[in-house]
């Protein structure tokens, strides 16, 4: 893509790399569970871990078949836009959709404190592990992170989120125009991969976000039992709230030799 | 909130304003029509924006009745859930309506290419005025936004959208946790005020978003018929495809004495 540039008294044209956005449609059975515009790539396991973020899947096993569809482009190149999720019959399943749509539908209409009780009611608090990460591997991940968004370089315009272990190594990296895509890939990959959700017993996971933690990354890791939430700017007060009900530790302005605690502080050796 | 700050060697507890995000659902006659995270305050200026970029109401005088239901916190103060909106009756809501339901649930599935087509039936293309915003107008604009960000200054975790005109007056600015939210009450103001939609014979406006510039940022600049779009971060590809599509001037990655212009540029004095 072509851009004009106006660089102080410089005027000059470049060719850019545009981040992508496009529509992807997730169904449920062959009826639309929801749409979403991302960074079109690793559909399947974006799929994977919205569902399981959105408590619709347990675990992976929970997946009987994912069917992509695609559109072709006017380029001629094939563009996944529907992906369709089967899941194995559980009575678990059903009750969940009819829970979630409860929620989403009280006629009290909502609030932020029912937001926190609600996602408290449907998980167990994490457990405190006795062992800590050190506050100079948290340190280290942001440039860890940065040094693989490839899209950013190009695209200056992406945002990301890695899941890594205690020690500091990438278990997972992706790359979308939002956050809480970035975040469902990830979480999709540990799905996949099966080392998510996580074990109370193992040393603790670190889910790493650009931008700031609202209520639904905090909610997102949750799910999938991750001890440690960081992110590069602020937390939200929801954000808080809910990771404090469950025992979580929220780490935001992660920033070089720089951190902020909102809540547990014991699994940090600062 | 107090939050423990590890800097460097450093350890010390901070007392420390949280961006508040609380979910509001907006309603039309009753029914939920959508649900959103958002800052409170200006609620029922945000319902306005957002049903008006929506595509569900013209204009303000739509408009029959906002009513503002509220919830008690624990703290005993009142807080905002539920904006009930109620439209004078006109065939056209309601068919618009249809449309926007036609559309979200088109059975083959979206794309990209659709969503433009499918926003740039429903508009028409602004006209090209021959009036130009000088690009040293459009350099003054991130640092007055940021001067009257007062929520960010505090929390450093939001986003802001910011309204000016040709002369770099600012006739509209919010702050919201999201950049979608602070849109929304930037154009509900100017319904209210009358100054929106725009009128093509007056001179340009210009929408100023922090982040980036989607696909959404953009629909609803052009529903509001602002006819320049700026934002300090980049653009998508699905942003740029609709402002070309409908005469829009777009332009990224605003900072200091410099930019970079997508589209339209024969609206900006280079």
């Amino acid at each position: 893509m072509l851009r004009l540039r106006r660089d102080d008294n410089k005027l000059e044209e470049r060719d850019d790399v545009l981040s992508v956005e496009e529509p992807l449609e997730i169904r449920l059975s062959g009826r639309r569970f929801t749409a979403t515009m991302r960074t079109p790539g690793h559909d399947d396991i974006l799929a994977r871990g919205l569902l399981f973020t959105e408590g619709v899947a347990r675990d992976n096993d929970d997946y009987e078949e994912i069917a992509l569809s695609t559109r072709c482009r006017d380029d001629g190149t094939q563009l996944v836009n529907v992906v369709d999720v089967t899941l194995h019959e559980t009575p678990d399943a059903t009750s969940q959709l009819w829970e979630r749509t409860l929620i989403s539908n009280s006629s009290c209409g909502l609030c932020g404190k029912a937001s926190v009780e609600a996602m408290t009611s449907r998980v167990q608090p994490l457990t405190s592990t006795r062992e800590c990460v050190s506050s100079e591997i948290i340190f280290t991940l942001p440039n860890l992170m940065r040094a693989q968004q490839e899209l950013f370089s190009q695209t200056g315009g992406l945002h990301a989120a890695g899941i890594f272990d205690a020690n500091g190594n990438c278990r997972a990296l992706y790359e979308d125009i939002g956050r809480h895509n970035a975040t469902d890939k990830a979480i999709g990959l540990g799905l996949i991969e099966g080392w998510l959700p996580q074990r109370e017993a193992d040393a603790p996971l670190i889910l790493l976000v650009s931008g700031r933690s609202s209520f639904e990354i905090v909610q997102k890791a949750l799910v999938a039992r991750i001890p440690i939430v960081c992110s590069v700017s602020a937390a939200s007060n929801l954000a808080v709230e809910l990771a404090a009900a469950n025992n979580q530790t929220l780490i935001g302005f992660l920033r070089e030799k720089s951190f902020s605690i909102y809540c547990g502080e014991e699994r940090i050796e600062v």
